[in-house]
């Protein structure tokens, strides 16, 4: 992963991906799980992702992969190569949240298998192996934490921990995986990749408000999740004069506004959004005695991101004093950011130039299964535009045509690696 | 109603209410509806409403008064004097909220029926005769509007409109009217007082902070309630730089650091609140695309409360224009503020301090049955604190001997304007 990588002319330039059948792969197992209106609800080990499980590991033996599936319930199809040892991989999930979109993790999954296909049908074999790698529960939408197949399979996340999480329903995930069959042979954690990529839609409006069409991710923005519940004094909004009030709710809404303040002072990436506020009573002519609000901050700056929790912090103290309530933070969740390998990066946008695309570096504000990797091989992630951003929705689209460009990058950037 | 009333010397001026006897009733009448650890739910025209209504009514016969029902289910019930007119009235409520004290209201009835009990006792016929009202659905927490009874009973709302309100569940005024019993026989508003006064609890916390007895009430405060629902795009918190959200909690917590804003700079009694805040999707990790937010604005002066109203317009078409999203507003209520009679309010005033009382005047900000008489006759109120100003909670509670000092100022006003 060096200057010789990346100045390494494409073996295989002309080579392209069949977008028909790609299309038609994201068709079929959009099938799975769909939503009347669009989408898909394939919650982690569900039934639905079983059956989608089912027909992706049924497309791996068709394409002529070594399928192994492990502990955690991860799937892994491998395409030798000329020498053994570490693939090079692409790979996402196919869980999704209960109103998702038919791309959010599919798209990563299915352009792997669509590299293996092109690859199969130009009789080529690769140096070193390929890979196309399927996550156990990147969502976390019915298991916590996310990422739990890829933070597992990289060492992160511990298995058996993992293994006796309980979901919304109170079953752990071992069971679920064997209830629907992927409780896997293989070892966890046992297998390297000599590097990493995913292809994903961006899930976010950068792309499309620029007219770009390839993103070269440079690493996912660190995250921090804080819940505030707020305990005021529960009184009539008619009698109760202005300075005798502990209004809970007033100091939710100073949150959210300071939120905003924090982002626009630090600039940059820096992101912060108030997306829960709740009052108790929640009436009109009574004051709140009780407020919940969460704060999401992210920045791909881990230094800047602490100045920004910090600066939260001093400010619902001391707003909480000056209102004369009480106020309880607990961290939801905390996430360092994640860099990607700066020769990955660079070879994502040089070959995306050479195919002739727009193409700007940009960080993830989403945790994807590719930063798990991050930690242990070179890696990097093609961003593809979303539609008006929208994601975690049923109406999440991004044109074929941009399909077509994220593969091809995709296809020509594991050439690359993988001779 | 002039300076001849108010510089009368006290006829009665060592008279006194009975205590005990009138703690009695309020505990008496407390325990229909009563919930368990206190407080009741007496919501209007249910069941615990007729059980209350006959109570109160069996006491109005044993008193020798003459009751009558009106087609809205006022319960009037009249002390001849040596002349016959216009009584004079003391009156309010015994519906309550869900979760309501045993003070707001019950206090007012009662009190009236302990100055009739008193009167009894000391064999006194003033000259003008003395009414004791109970007035229909004065919470209006099962039907709107609130103040139902007294507003029509006073001519400002139409009796047919009110018959045919419907409830929570669905079924009209008139209805429950009959089937409780309470659907009677007089015509509304062939009634006229000579004068209205009110014992009231304050439901505030302005006179126990100030440690003073009783409340001359100079007025009701205006009040202006507006809903407002903002329409964003819903969009990934990590995702979407801060430039291009549109985010409909964050314009709910600005109209909320807003109306505190708005409440500082017009100072005086000007109160403001967001007392509902409700996002959508409401998770954290989304920007809300629809928040919905009340703005609860009152002022004793009618134009200052038009300032704030104005004020918050401006300020929510400037933010959600700036925000990039549609609000709608809607007006939930409105009502202008009410003056007391000034010669009953320097009655009130004057006659706490004869009776040894602290005294201080004060404008309601709560809504009472005594403002639909002000539009038509002389009328006052009469406060007593609230321990931490709660009310609409089943912790209401105000000191036996506050009530003794309202009630024996209510006794003593009410002989100054009966003879």
């Amino acid at each position: 992963m060096t200057d010789a990588v990346k100045d390494a002319p494409m073996q295989y330039d002309n080579l392209r991906i069949d977008l028909d059948r790609l299309m038609g792969r994201i068709g079929h197992l959009g099938e799975v799980g769909a939503l009347e209106g669009g989408g898909v609800c394939r919650l982690a080990l569900t039934d639905e992702d079983r059956k989608g499980r089912d027909l992706v590991v049924g497309w791996m033996k068709e394409l002529g992969l070594k399928v192994t599936i492990d502990r955690i319930g991860n799937i892994v199809g491998v395409r030798p190569g000329h020498e053994n040892g570490a693939p090079v991989m692409a790979g996402s999930h196919i869980d999704s949240v209960a109103t998702g979109g038919l791309y959010d993790g599919s798209l990563g999954v299915l352009a792997g298998l669509e590299i293996v296909a092109t690859l199969n049908d130009a009789g080529i074999t690769t140096r070193r192996p390929i890979a196309v790698g399927v996550f156990t529960n990147e969502e976390g939408a019915r298991f916590a934490p996310d990422m739990m197949g890829s933070g597992t399979h990289q060492g992160s996340l511990d298995l058996q921990t993992m293994l006796d999480c309980k979901g919304i329903d109170g079953s752990t995930v071992e069971e679920n995986l064997q209830s629907i069959g992927y409780a896997g042979p293989a070892p966890v954690g046992g297998f390297h990749a000599r590097c990493f990529f995913e292809l994903h839609v961006e899930q976010g409006p950068i792309l499309e408000k620029e007219q770009i069409t390839i993103g070269a991710v440079t690493g996912v923005q660190g995250i921090s999740w804080t819940e505030y519940k707020i305990s005021g004094v529960s009184n009539h909004a008619g009698t109760t004069p202005m300075r005798l009030r502990h209004d809970a709710g007033y100091v939710a809404a100073a949150i959210a506004i300071e939120a905003r303040t924090i982002a626009r002072q630090l600039g940059g990436d820096q992101v912060a959004t108030v997306g829960v506020t709740e009052l108790t009573p929640n009436l009109v002519n009574v004051i709140a005695k009780e407020a919940l609000a969460t704060v999401d901050l992210r920045n791909t700056d881990d230094e800047i991101l602490k100045q920004a929790e910090a600066r939260m912090a001093a400010f619902v103290d001391a707003t909480a004093k000056a209102e004369g309530v009480e106020v309880q933070s607990r961290t939801l969740a905390r996430f360092v950011p994640v860099d990607f390998d700066p020769s990955m990066i660079a070879l994502v946008e040089k070959t995306a130039g050479d195919l002739g695309h727009t193409v700007r570096r940009m960080p993830s504000g989403a945790g994807h299964d590719a930063q798990m990797f991050a930690l242990n091989c070179p890696t990097a992630m093609i961003f593809v535009p979303s539609k008006a951003g929208i994601s975690h929705n049923v109406e999440e689209f991004t044109q074929p045509e941009d399909i077509r460009a994220g593969a091809d990058v995709l296809l020509q950037v594991m050439l690359a690696t993988a001779e």
